[in-house]
């Protein structure tokens, strides 16, 4: 393009850009494509369990059956047999709802930035787990809200920080099952509990399930809080972690005097989600084989997370970290360690993980980070945390300090920022 | 989904999501499904001519050759195939350009709303065209811009006012070539006269280019305003013209300078645009069938732009239109009429347009309509303005009045607002 006659275009920015994190995840989707290196940065899939074969099948009974439909404008709602899907599955669970409370959407991270649109102006109080998921502390920055924090605890959000941070916040956004990047899952009793104070401020809930079907240990499901919660809420879901992310589908279902401002944001943002796509997807679906998939994944992830829990305890037994009872990540604590300082070196010893930093909006606890474990292989993993405890060995204490924990115990919570 | 403890939750929403106006023509795609109607108003191709057959090609040759890859997670910036088949055809224009300086966008609605996050912050002058695209007043409206105002005369943006508009502002917003609503098209002085003003400040171009290839008169080719410009400029393009608008796929061309902070609103939006899609329609692109259909194209939509033109001179006399020379509109102007007013009444007599009050950010003249003309054949479009002319017969004066023009005169230009 032309030479520029200006060193710099520095000054056309909006503020709200310049203070927009960008996502250090997917800035390492470029360096872990290097591949001698082992990668428990990414949030990926295992690849090689999409249904390639099935989704080449829709997409051709999508376009022999729908013909040019599928490939023409469509309503900013969605298509609305998948749309119809989705009630069902939701109707399943015992959560009434109807499909004009259903927005299908690009990836539940199109959700955050439709929900940032609709319900934050600048300023606008709004509470998030700590720590929190950074996407959706990506997609809120945009809007430059007022971020606190709840402090995570094993069993879920710590209930005085819980209730300190939602008086006057507009909303509350979380993660209960298998968060991410914690793998935190609400108790019953925190649920419970949550409910009780979310109904005092009529705080808007916006309850995020991406991995709701990732579980890996025999558990009877809870339910969700929207499901307990009399007050205004907005579940989202996504296709991404369950079929296949690079079809960019996920939804949103909100009370319905809350949806149609989300369709003037859905509107506005890209007029409407791929009709192809979205035929594509349902097609799939209705060959009934999302549950043999669903098991075949879970089988799949278990022996991952299984082989990560072991290597941690054999090799990096100075390591605090939660062992997750599904989703894709461990969360751990190097103690001593700033895991974002040592980060370039631990990459030239060939692994790569996301410094802990990344999740907090206030006050990161420096010595923390995520490590996935769906996209590795159980020998590759075992591999990688080896090599993580190579490059880390000299750092960390070698007589055990007295173990804290990587998510904070309920005194600890007292301290924790708002 | 639950009963509601309140009455409304309109104390939820953001100051900007309530000062966004929905959508006329996505609201209009519902009403005018009812197949007894004569649709005008939204802005389709023609659905018969979609390459329905050659996508489902490509859809096989996708996932046989991409495999998973077609559906994980991807690069922000998009596939770099396609990427590289859109620097070619830039290239092809002499207008030098790097990989890395395309994005891949869900279609060019998305490129504004990310336009919109990375260059405006509350109140940020910018300057549009009058009247303007309103999917673009739409996105920036999220942002809650100044917005200006620059008249549109048959030849381009009247001079005074884009002078005035542009001092101070961040950017400035155009379609150059067969703009949405009016089907104006830049004429070379005007080009020049333009980049000459904006260089002055050094004020962002944003030029939209989605009609550049629906051209139905012979004509030389004119240089992009971006590719007269030295300060800095963003091109925006879709397929969505060109192929097929379900797909949801267009781009962003940007200076380097400015490419990082699309980026990041990017990511933070969506983290990618589909993968699955990209690879889909770059397979497409790649069976260089994209010619023949721009040929079939164009001899399809000049034949009902005629048509219209046609039964506008026909049927209703006293209209002043602009007969556009490509893209899919007419604009016109009905004397003495309120078009938004006398719009369910011409709906029960079974036609629809989009009244021209939804282009205009402020002040918008009344009596204005837009009507598409791709979307239906020749005899039904003959037989709807036939039906608008019935309808509004007893409305217009029947002597008539000395014609003003639907697009104003330099005269008109001066008192326009900014």
């Amino acid at each position: 393009m032309s030479d520029f006659t200006h060193d710099s275009f520095q000054h056309l920015f909006s503020q709200r850009i310049l203070n927009t994190p960008r996502s250090f995840i997917r800035e390492m989707l470029t360096v872990t494509q290097n591949s001698d290196i082992i990668s428990f940065a990414g949030g990926l899939p295992e690849p090689s369990l999409f249904p390639v074969e099935e989704i080449a099948q829709a997409a051709q009974t999508a376009l022999s059956e729908e013909g040019s439909r599928a490939l023409q404008y469509s309503t900013t709602e969605g298509y609305t047999a998948l749309r119809q899907w989705i009630v069902d599955d939701y109707e399943r669970r015992g959560m009434h709802t109807r499909v004009d409370e259903i927005i299908i959407t690009a990836g539940s991270q199109q959700a955050l930035d439709l929900i940032a649109k609709a319900f934050i102006d600048p300023g606008t109080p709004v509470l998030f787990e700590r720590p929190a998921y950074l996407g959706a502390l990506q997609a809120f920055a945009l809007s430059a809200p007022e971020i606190r924090e709840t402090t995570l605890q094993p069993d879920g959000p710590e209930l005085t920080s819980l209730e300190r941070g939602v008086k006057g916040a507009r909303l509350f956004y979380c993660v209960p099952e298998f968060q991410n990047p914690s793998g935190v899952y609400y108790s019953m009793p925190k649920r419970r509990a949550i409910v009780e104070i979310l109904r005092r401020e009529q705080t808007l809930l916006v309850e995020d399930e991406p991995y709701r079907e990732l579980y890996y240990n025999d558990r009877e499901a809870l339910p969700a809080l929207a499901a307990l919660y009399d007050g205004p809420s907005i579940s989202l879901g996504s296709f991404s972690k369950i079929v296949a992310p690079g079809m960019r589908l996920g939804w949103i279902r909100a009370d319905r005097r809350l949806i149609d401002k989300l369709l003037v944001a859905k509107q506005a943002t890209d007029l409407h989600t791929s009709s192809f796509n979205q035929i594509v997807l349902y097609n799939y679906l209705s060959s009934r084989s999302l549950n043999n998939r669903l098991a075949e994944l879970r089988r799949c992830y278990r022996e991952r997370r299984d082989a990560m829990s072991d290597a941690l305890r054999t090799f990096l037994p100075q390591a605090e970290f939660t062992d997750p009872q599904g989703g894709m990540f461990h969360w751990v604590r190097l103690p001593g360690i700033d895991t974002a300082g040592i980060f370039r070196d631990v990459l030239e010893a060939g692994v790569a993980y996301v410094p802990g930093t990344s999740f907090y909006a206030h006050n990161p606890d420096t010595e923390t980070m995520r490590l996935n474990f769906t996209n590795s292989a159980p020998d590759v993993i075992v591999d990688g945390v080896r090599r993580l405890s190579t490059a880390v060995s000299g750092m960390l204490p070698t007589s055990p300090r007295k173990k804290s924990e990587v998510l904070a115990s309920s005194t600890q919570a007292g301290r924790a920022s708002l």
